[in-house]
């Protein structure tokens, strides 16, 4: 049942004056849930009990931690079908699409449940005393990592489920010992209360502090600008736009006590098209691009916005082919009227600017949230020069550069912004001759694909979903994958610390049996 | 010989009119060198030589990084007496410090030597492909450390070896694979300028690219802020004082694009004595407290500079012998005048504030520049409720806060800012009775010590030397220990790269034999 309210920890409350709807795509009309927007006192109180709670959840074991990851998965599945349908009538997502990504939030719950299970992600580092050491004894030090406290989650527009209530953000925090707020995403709130009424169950059926997890509504920027302001409040997690993660990035540095935002923001992810592999595979490369530039209604944060080749006539009969493929698809509707019209808008700007040739346009269909997919051409010269070209459109659209020569290729992907994702298509020992190409790419992005296109982003430990400043607020840091707990740790030493006060996994005899290094050398054995 | 000019790469230059002169606070007179600071144009050049280095340098491979640092420590080591001498005329430090400090230099150079020569550091972490998976084939991917590009390097004051020219910031940024570009500290630009030599002529020595690295002169601000701004620039160290530290992480953050900031700042470095502790031991901890508030003059970012008591026989006694054993240490000389002159202003600051008792002063000395300890008490109530006396003095100074009870101590520690180290002085298990106590200490600090003294920091790979702001501007990095090089490194995947064109980390040979994650096994195994 959606209630419409906020979680303040374990409690339904909606104490503020300001409602709002969300919207079906596919109906073209409002759904039927009210929502009640969090109040100010409402911020006030799960931000305390979330600062509370950090008191004793610090200290919760790796079992402990594990324990409720699983059984949050456990919670959101037995939502069963009911949570699906939700999904599917504030998305307008395809049902396959739900459960795929329902299967995806499951995985990464769990998989960070056996990352702090096993326990080693804390990095322990042992160096013993050496108390005859001339001309100073040498103090006995432990270090692991420590988590910094309450964090605050955007939910994203384009994941109801994978990257918003209990998605990777909110996952990594919990495993790492930070209690979470999220800010749910208002185009899906019924969804986000949904699987917020799961993690609250969770938190009680595994004995979690009250305030380890609230979630609260919002239609506007206000209780986002609220919460990233508290002073209780440690860190931030954000999927969006880069106007949305740049304020508030900007915000959190401007407090009296700045703190770290991982934004994962705007990608046009560059996709290289290199002779060779044109000329053997246009058609097969046509097709390949055609399906990641339309997946999903290009709604995905590593959708090929971008392509790149140098002028042939095998890059002439690939824009052929893929003008055809391309039409091959039949549009597929978006995730609301406001991101349909930024759509049209910013796919309108890019095509009115000087030298743009259209390649291929699907029609406009009489389905009022359908996006109409694009293609766009024009020559290396005019791109460098025109950075509103370099623009992400949001949606089913890229478009095809036209290089002179390598050497404009070059001097185009070093002026490119940091992007997520490079893809670089050529055949067998092709990129031998191109490192420059490849150096320079390597230098914009935080993944390097050979062969392949950049949608489809695989879950597991050596995945990098960020990069380079604005795909995301700091490169250092992935927003996927078991990695991206390190967002919310900080190390922590203790010196000379008698043994049985240590925590369990600096303690001599390893009762946790986790890989540690010690006096410099990776070892599961006791001290 | 010091020519005044700054190292643009390893030319000498010095195309700019505003000069300046160290000072030797010894002898309270300048030093005979004139120092040029660096112009507009020597800045761009230096950051243009860097960032074209850059595409070469973080090509470069272990063995050849090594070879660099440690030619670095050989080449310092080769300067002699003469730096060491430099060093004292522009520090006023002692000789045996400036040997120490040397000493504490080659051995982090090494010691990152060390780090990249063997590799592991790099995180390699390796999932490799299931082509036939369902529902869709799992891609292979391997993932690495990547440097950030062109670092920028604040020399600090009070460190002239050790956190300066080729000190951990320097050593770290190289060892990661990112050139350096150092502000020299104006106190000691001498000492800069040789240490620089000696880095210009490692890089000549072992091949390493022009522009590698950089050492510029400057005696204001400008230099400083016009390398911060620069586009080229992708990351900067700093240590020194918070208001410095912070104008730097606000000139980052308002970039178009952003950059990563780790500044090492102040740190008042609370020391709890617990009652057991101070009944069984007075005397002794009275002692120590005094040779660490008066170590090097007490200008040490681990100064304890904050002794919180509970109210007792004991901690009378304790404050006696206190006052005791602080004046039998003679001052010492300060680095320089405007660093004395601080110390006096805001050592007399806290010492009008309302409720502050005078503890002990050692009488004010004919030397100009030798700074006299001085400890204050004052009542836990007062101390809770006035922030200016919470803030560093940077010198021979401490405050002993008397606090009414345990609750007390807990609610002043939770109210402190985030500090570099927290020690607890307590009797074999008295610390099992303080638990609240020592989880705020936990929370606010990035060391935490039993039974010992904050000043010394020991350069092991357990170590953390950062901490919640402002001791550190990201609590996430430390800036001492091999840890450091995280700061200059981002994650970067490769997916279905061919597997002779991966760096050797990542190749299925493992050439390198080091340590891997593969398959979410750790092993030094080939693929």
């Amino acid at each position: 049942m959606i209630t419409g309210k906020n979680y303040i920890g374990c409690q339904l409350s909606a104490s503020g004056d300001k409602t709002f709807k969300t919207f079906n795509p596919q109906e073209n009309t409002d759904n039927s849930w009210q929502f009640t927007e969090a109040s100010n006192e409402e911020i006030e109180s799960a931000v305390t009990l979330a600062s509370k709670a950090f008191l004793t959840f610090q200290k919760s074991t790796g079992k402990e931690k594990a324990f409720f990851l699983r059984t949050i998965a456990d919670e959101i599945l037995a939502l069963g079908d009911n949570l699906l349908d939700v999904y599917c009538q504030e998305s307008g997502l395809p049902r396959g699409r739900a459960e795929g990504e329902r299967g995806r939030t499951i995985g990464q719950l769990n998989a960070f449940a056996d990352l702090v299970e096993e326990g080693s992600w804390v990095e322990a580092t042992i160096d013993t005393a050496i108390p005859d050491r001339v001309p100073l004894p040498k103090v006995d030090l432990r270090k692991m990592k420590r988590p910094l406290g309450t964090v605050v989650v955007f939910g994203s527009s384009n994941f109801p489920f994978a990257y918003s209530t209990a998605g990777g953000d909110t996952a990594s925090a919990l495993a790492a010992g930070c209690p979470v707020i999220v800010k749910s995403h208002p185009m899906h709130a019924g969804t986000g209360e949904m699987v917020a009424s799961a993690v609250i169950k969770a938190a009680q059926k595994t004995n979690m502090p009250e305030g380890v997890f609230s979630n609260l509504n919002s239609s506007g920027i206000e209780v986002g600008v609220t919460l990233v302001k508290h002073p209780l409040v440690k860190a931030v997690g954000f999927t969006g736009s880069i106007k949305g993660g740049r304020s508030l990035y900007d915000l959190a540095g401007q407090r009296e006590e700045p703190i770290p935002v991982f934004a994962e923001m705007g990608s046009i992810n560059p996709v290289v098209l290199l002779p060779e592999a044109l000329k053997q595979n246009a058609e097969k490369w046509a097709a390949a691009c055609a399906g990641s530039v339309t997946l999903g209604a290009g709604q995905f944060c590593t959708n090929p916005g971008l392509m790149l080749g140098i002028k042939s006539d095998a890059l002439k009969t690939f824009t052929e082919q893929l003008a055809v493929e391309i039409l091959k698809i039949s549009p597929s509707c978006m995730l609301n009227p406001s991101i349909y019209k930024n759509y049209q808008s910013n796919n309108e700007l890019l095509s009115s600017q000087n030298g743009i040739e259209v390649v291929a346009e699907y029609a406009k269909t009489d389905n009022p949230n359908y996006a109409s997919q694009k293609i766009l051409t024009v020559s290396g010269k005019i791109f460098l020069e025109n950075p509103v070209l370099h623009r992400e459109v949001f949606g089913p659209f890229s478009i095809l550069v036209q290089c002179e020569d390598e050497i404009e290729l070059v001097a185009i992907i070093e002026k490119l912004e940091g992007q997520l994702t490079g893809s670089i298509l050529a055949e067998e020992n092709e990129i031998e001759n191109y490192e420059e190409v490849v150096d320079a790419l390597g230098n914009r992005v935080g993944r390097i694909i050979f062969n392949g296109l950049p949608t489809g982003v695989e879950v597991c430990p050596s995945m990098v979903h960020g990069g380079p400043y604005p795909s995301s607020s700091d490169s250092r840091f992935t927003a996927v994958g078991i990695g991206s707990i390190k967002r919310w740790v900080r190390p922590f030493s203790y010196q000379n610390w008698p043994n049985n006060k240590l925590p369990e996994a600096l303690q001599n005899e390893n009762p946790l049996g986790i890989s540690r290094l010690v006096n410099n050398v990776q070892t599961r054995d006791s001290i």
